[in-house]
């Protein structure tokens, strides 16, 4: 397509949103009029879909559960009166919990502040906070947040040593909507020992988010936590950004999350319009669909060309695949649908895998997120006329432009700035861009199969080291590995057991192997 | 295949190195033993490529040029006396150095001690500084390490802003191989500013680490900087953490860089021999090739089980798809090879995208990193019995026998514990890795044209900026984009136009908008 053309078909299908000064340009998806048209019949029916789901139907019927995150940013909507109620008077209730902190009205026992909070969660309880903290947190916030996001016993060990003398003014998120999940809850516990081991009372420190009257929520009651904050089995962990999850943490840091809401209600309106051109969530859910024709075949790239929206593709890593990447559809058919997505930022990675985009496997769309403003204050010149942020623009346009010129689609949303409300409206924006696409594509979005599935895997092999141990401390002399598993009962699973006894080995948990490493089957185990 | 077949595979291919304590398991490839015998050819080839290599043959001949990172952790195996005695002593000067930092013989006008470092550099001057901190540095280091790592305005502003009132004991590393890059550039520029505004002489807070005589070097050594440190023409960028990229870093924050060297060492020793299946690096790019049918048709997903390996993943996304991902073949045949890499952490994204790689589209094989160590400390129970350490050790033999399960391939790499050792070790291992796939395949591993030509683009949008500014103040009066374009000679380029004139807009830079946002050719345009 010569210059003229391709200037044409820019206009032609830029997306403006003028509330939010946000753009969307998919005019480098190489998309012909024929493909949107025959895409149309799809996009009337997921436009149908979102608005039953909008109104309280039950969208996630694995689970049998409205999905409702959409409320969150615009109460009126939701689908009674009780629970607009609740979602304005959860909101309310976190403005002043946070406010009463950073006043200190609310402050530990032994501390004027709280300078410090620890956020314990996983998936959908930490990658938006993550995102958002980093996104948007001042350079010298209220309080400055650690995350345990993972049951590693050495990460958490780095973040209570960071804070060993700080412990006493650290406030304590746990979020976990049932508190049964053993990452959060092996965060929580091990924490809970670090406020003993210096004469903390823990409750006096602690904050849960998660489901009414789940398991976490009545030990926080009966132990006297500073405060509960609920988790509503209508929001998903992967959209619960603007839910107490991530308001939350969010607020006490200072980040405004009134504007937050406000602009992902800004775009919740604008990507609500049933017309493919006019809504930029459809407009994104066609370019993926046309990218990886409906089947995930091309990986989407995601390269915020600004340093504070570094996690913005590690959020999008969950909202899309987690949502996306499923085998059946909903009507029980083997797809092994999905789309992979990942990235860091631009432009620091050009200097990185960016050579392969540009000239290895074409497996791949790539999504520029563009930032108008480059800093708060004038820019100083680095050469005469040109400024640092001059080279990142440039950096952008080069590598839109080469990237086009070999073939390579790409996906370009420009802001404004890195703001709260902007920062909202890209959450919302991506949100609504994968439910239309899961209803192009006919999945559940809605729920995660194989994370629970991940969760029950792992407890049948904690299960089976219970049973392991309990062989080799009845046992007379050393065994063979052979002979344990038979012993446990386990005999299809040796090389689990092996793997199980070499970390209980590394670990001095008593376990003592005698033989050749390198050949696991000479090994004898015995306990001491 | 049945569990016993697959134990008996497990141990049939297992890779001990007794050494480093590191295994390496690719039993849950599907390769049969056909495969293996079609691609030893192919083998004997890397291996002899790879001989003469590390002799000094030119192994990158488009730029004419050694490649010699091996030489840098075993000394006399470099093709000259002089190259060995070079490395010997630039290892020396930089522990030499970092010890002066350290103890305040070599200290700050203003202050006793240096507390704090930032490092400026992009590429592979930043991603391995970045994830060899990330896992190795401790708690509290004897410096603080700072990334400047890309021009953006408002992250260069983020870092200086959080040490403002510390930049008279912070010093500055300058990495850049020929100083002309713009990111370090254009980030020395900005920090120099930030010192000379507290009225600080940067000279006495600056080290350099660039090409001998380069402009950066004559600047550094004119001006009288601290220290300046050789970047080498036989160290590629990716390769470069165990020159003095890396190894200053890491010096100054207390890393023990010998370790890092002798691990690196001792896998290099491993990889070198020349026979499949008792050489770590073969036995992965035997896997790679077999997952992606040579051609990269599968993405490598980095599952690290350690939250300190956080940025391996990142660190092997420019190592491998820098490396791999290539237009062209060594005889000049259009090929696009490369493998797409991404990744962050097990547990935690076992809660986000994994969803996807248990179930959804199967194109991908995982890369599983276990550490056997939990912590440095026995670790508290959680359940009678159970650790948060088996809890992360059960959530990744668990996902790992579910992806096999459903015919998603993997490969787990076990060390015993992070360490400096282990780390040079893993870093070794798959540069080697890289270099025998890239033979495999037949591409030059040690070039990057696609980030060459990411540097000109950026520099032509600059260039065309300077026109258009001229363009309007010359002008009498507001002028269309269209005029604007032909005017400076540009018509082919009216969207860049656009583009460049909307980030001046934003920044306050004199360019003044009239007309309809949303439609481009509708605005005209004028300078204050």
């Amino acid at each position: 397509m010569d210059a003229k053309a391709l200037w044409q078909r820019y206009q032609d299908w830029l997306y403006f949103h003028e509330g939010l000064g946000l753009y969307l340009d998919v005019s480098r998806m190489r998309f012909d009029d024929a493909f949107v048209e025959s895409l149309r019949p799809k996009f009337e029916q997921a436009f149908a879909d979102m608005a039953e789901l909008e109104k309280g139907a039950i969208a996630n019927p694995d689970e049998n559960r409205m999905v409702g995150h959409y409320w969150l940013r615009n109460p009126d909507l939701a689908p009674t009166p009780e629970l607009t109620q609740e979602i304005v008077q959860t909101l309310e209730q976190i403005e002043a919990f946070a406010e009463k902190i950073q006043t200190g009205a609310i402050h530990p026992p032994r501390a004027n502040r709280f300078t410090d909070v620890i956020s314990i969660g996983i998936g959908g309880s930490a990658l938006g906070p993550e995102f958002v903290a980093e996104a948007l947190s001042s350079d010298f916030p209220p309080l400055k947040i650690h995350f345990i996001d993972n049951t590693d016993p050495a990460g958490i060990d780095r973040i209570l040593t960071q804070l060993r003398n700080s412990l006493a003014s650290t406030l304590v998120l746990v979020i976990s909507k049932s508190g049964g999940t053993p990452e959060p809850r092996n965060g929580m516990i091990e924490v809970k020992k670090a406020y003993a081991g210096q004469n903390l009372d823990f409750a006096q420190y602690a904050v849960a988010i998660t489901s009414a009257d789940s398991n976490l929520d009545k030990v926080a009651k009966s132990e006297g936590w500073l405060a509960r904050f609920p988790m509503y089995d209508w929001v998903g962990g992967r959209t619960s950004e603007m839910s107490a999850v991530g308001l939350v943490p969010a607020a006490l840091q200072g980040i405004d999350i009134r504007a937050m809401l406000e602009g992902a209600k800004e775009m919740d309106d604008a990507t609500r319009v049933a017309d493919l051109k006019n809504n930029p969530a459809a407009l994104l859910a066609l370019s993926w669909y046309y990218a990886g024709n409906g089947k995930g075949e091309k990986d989407m790239v995601v390269l915020p060309y600004k340093d504070s929206l570094l996690l913005f593709s590690r959020y999008l890593q969950q909202l899309v695949m987690e949502s996306l990447g499923k085998e059946k559809d909903l009507d029980g058919n083997t797809v092994y649908q999905g789309i992979a997505v990942y990235g860091n930022k631009g432009s620091t990675d050009q200097h990185a895998y960016v050579q392969q985009l540009r000239e290895g496997v074409p497996n791949f769309f790539a999504t520029l997120i563009e930032v108008l403003e480059d800093r708060k204050n004038p820019s100083p010149e680095i050469d005469p006329g040109v400024t640092a942020g001059d080279y990142l623009s440039g950096f952008l346009l080069g590598t839109r432009q080469a990237l086009y010129e070999n073939q390579r689609d790409s996906i370009t949303v420009t802001i404004p700035q890195v703001n709260a409300r902007t920062v909202g409206a890209l959450i919302a924006l991506y949100e609504r861009a994968v439910g239309l696409y899961a209803s192009l594509v006919n999945i559940n979005a809605y729920h995660q199969p194989g994370v629970e599935a991940g969760k029950k895997a792992a407890a049948a092999i904690l299960d089976l080291q219970k049973r392991v141990l309990e062989v080799l401390q009845s046992a007379k002399s050393a065994l063979t590995l052979d002979e344990i598993a038979e012993k446990a009962g386990a005999s299809q699973e040796i090389e689990s057991i092996y793997k199980i006894l070499r970390h209980l080995q590394a670990n001095q948990r008593g376990v003592v192997f005698q033989g050749n490493l390198a050949q696991p089957s000479s090994l004898k185990v015995s306990v001491s």
